[in-house]
């Protein structure tokens, strides 16, 4: 550790120090309680800061709380035997077979082939790409850096785009055209992003809402395609590219898609395996099927089939590490749930929003700005939903939203919100990183995406949840 | 795969195929109990014929349980988040740091140098570097293979020893000194064996006796010490080297000592952890922080120290695959056992023994025979105690043997019955590779030292653990 981690991890553990002994403690919660608020509170804060990686935080937070006895060694490592985390660990390792055998990058270029005319089109051809893989794929990360990242970092190449001078002709465009996708398709399924489960977790503790695969991917259909449909476009006219013909992309794609050859037996189990899932999480409510058992099966298949080796499914150390915050976080978020804290500071925060005569409409709304704004001061989504999610939600449900509307509304949010920053979440660091736009081009244009899609979802969505009687 | 393994695959398929639809199933055994242990069965036919690594058979088995609703996901994938597992993976990565300081090496040469002055009393150094870092390092393969061997091995070369006309100079004496010393330190704590823990889970699950780490030590602290008094010298007798004084040892460990230079942050670290942990754990009746708590403890001040990097903790594979494998097999056992399959059985099984006017001493005893020489047909230990160890418990009970003593008894000679063979147990490859040992040698040594632990564990163990109070 270096000093920058030594001082934050020394601000980390004095918060939970102070909260453990503070004096004062609203009324109606037990000290148990308080004391793993504190525990809690604690773990987020070093979620923040990252003294070390959020795993080891993690499970440094579950260690102290069983070694204080504040909770159970049981409570403490339930959340590793928890069906959400598997759902999320047999998707990491799915997706690792989209990256193996190459079907994502397949994909594509043949997307690109199809439809990657000029830059507009094939900004489009990359939204669809990256759309058609996020089911399956539920690290952002590995989606927007493991597959598609290549593929525009070397267009951009081809084109004579580099960071510096020649950035604006088309990299700056498509590295932002890709975050902007990405953020998209990441609120579109419970899958495709890692801290989605935790929302539908979180949700079903704090308020008893239950969030399947299909009523999520149902929900997310209409709005989503609107934000794909439109946030390209916008883009392409707020920050366009100074190439628009794109021939070459094209030429790119037929020469890749020439190397790649045929389809290989890898690549069409994938594509069976993948296309199977999908049929089995959509209809997981008509075949009593739960979406953790269809990911088990689609796993088993790719090692049955000797597409993942057991030692792919050994090394696959971003399912471990979203097993060790994600499962260490549900223990403890579960447990505070059940401690009855969360509902009792959620009944508090709304008796007062209700005595300022606020309607339940503009308290939802506020609380929605609230929580996604707020996301710059995180660097990762899954940190912010883990922070803030559960008690927002249980306050807006206790001011009377509806509590479906709320649960969906926010998770959907704790998606695109990552738009905001050039740190907000996974893909941020690749995308960025090189150069290709400004810090101050990456906030503005953050800025005008993340209200562009809160207009869509909340307005839009909202109508749709209703139409589909949602609530 | 290759052909065999498809072999292997399609006979595990079929018994599990055929024991599911076998028309005629034992009377009192409900139809979902006998599909479970169909699946059961399979899974563990898959353990011995292992077509694919045994932590993806036991994966496939668990997703077939879900998916065939024999049992629900929940109960499917228990066992990840299982205290005793957790308490494996956490001393899997304590056992990390022992191997990434160095400490365990230098533990090793310390020992040798000060009693490794013949071949004798180096057999006896060798013993005890295998008994000091056991308690931490449920590996044995990782103990024998990662930190022994490499000594012993260069031990050899130093000495002209080498596979072929001057094996049994020295190197072919020390290899099988090392098996049958890690044969016992795996014995004498539930933390120096992977499959340690399944015996302690198993026991409670299948005939309710608790077994706590420091009752498992006590237990095996006489029989144990006696063991590793009494085989290395019989090893020296009956299996001399050719070489008896030892001055090289003594200046092998000098230089290496000396090349170490004084013991590294991370040593001194490691140190205290380990014997802190060693102290709790022995303690943890008195303290009522439990073992898994104690592990967690340990692990986290590792990672706080930077003792282990966080991604040393996410590469850990051997603990993930245990995980796997293990996690899976005590879902399986332990939904097998509430179903009261294995009770109806082993009723069943004792009704017979007792009908036919055995003593429960008797019983018991050919139980045992029968279940550590049945060991010629397992390779590995593990596999062994899922197929067997909770079934063979079960009936030495029900013919009124008492149950700490029976559970002890074949957690204990599930560990040295490992010697048997060359394939019997994790650090047999390892040891047996090179060829210093011939397999008809291997084969005899390993009979007569298992039948000699099998003599003092059953005597002189009983005995002390009636004088403990055990039963």
């Amino acid at each position: 550790m270096n000093a920058t981690q030594k001082r934050d991890l020394a601000i980390t553990v004095l918060i939970g120090v102070l909260l453990w002994f503070c004096p004062v403690i609203p009324e109606g919660v037990k000290p148990e309680a308080w004391h793993l608020f504190a525990i809690f509170a604690a773990t987020i804060v070093g979620f923040i800061l990252s003294p070390m990686p959020i795993g080891a935080v993690a499970f440094v937070g579950i260690t102290v709380a069983a070694l204080t006895k504040v909770i159970t060694v049981k409570v403490a490592i339930s959340g590793f035997g928890n069906g959400t985390i598997w759902l999320i660990i047999c998707a990491f390792l799915l997706a690792r077979g989209f990256i193996k055998s190459g079907l994502g990058r397949r994909i594509a270029f043949l997307i690109i082939k199809a439809i990657g005319k000029s830059s507009l089109t094939l900004g489009y051809a990359i939204t669809l790409s990256d759309l058609v893989i996020a089911p399956a794929t539920p690290s952002s990360t590995a989606r927007a850096g493991g597959i598609l990242y290549p593929i525009i970092r070397s267009l951009s190449t081809a084109l004579g785009s580099e960071p510096g001078e020649t950035r604006r002709k088309f990299g700056a465009y498509i590295m932002q055209l890709e975050y902007q996708a990405n953020a998209i398709t990441c609120a579109m399924f419970m899958t495709a992003m890692a801290g989605n489960p935790l929302c539908v977790e979180l949700a079903e503790k704090a308020i008893g809402v239950q969030i399947t695969w299909g009523s999520w991917a149902m929900a997310a259909l209409v709005p989503g395609v609107i934000s794909l449909i439109i946030v390209p476009f916008l883009l392409y006219k707020i920050y366009p590219p100074e190439i628009k013909d794109m021939p070459t992309a094209k030429k790119m794609a037929v020469d890749e898609l020439e190397k790649m050859g045929p389809m290989t037996r890898m690549e069409k189990i994938v594509a069976v395996v993948f296309v199977g899932a999908l049929a089995l999480w959509a209809t997981s409510e008509l075949t009593k099927i739960g979406a953790t058992v269809v990911g088990m099966l689609a796993v088993s298949v790719l090692v049955l089939t000797s597409v993942l080796t057991w030692d792919d499914v050994l090394s696959e150390k971003g399912a471990w590490n979203t097993m060790f915050w994600m499962g260490a976080l549900m223990s403890l978020a579960g447990a505070l749930s059940s401690s009855g804290f969360i509902k009792t500071v959620a009944d508090m925060a709304g008796t007062a929003i209700q005595a300022a005569g606020m309607s339940w409409l503009t308290a939802f709304m506020l609380l929605i700005v609230i929580y996604v704004y707020s996301h710059y001061a995180f660097a990762s989504l899954s940190a912010h939903i883990g922070a803030m999610y559960a008690a927002f939600l249980a306050v807006a449900v206790s001011v009377g939203t509806p509590p479906l509307l709320a649960a969906l509304a926010f998770g959907a949010v704790s998606n695109f919100m990552m738009s905001l920053t050039h740190y907000g979440g996974g893909p941020a660091p690749i995308l960025y990183g090189e150069g290709f736009v400004t810090q101050g081009e990456w906030w503005k244009i953050g800025f005008i995406m993340t209200t562009v899609n809160l207009v869509i979802w909340l307005g839009i969505g909202s109508m749709w949840w209703k139409m589909i009687g949602l609530w």
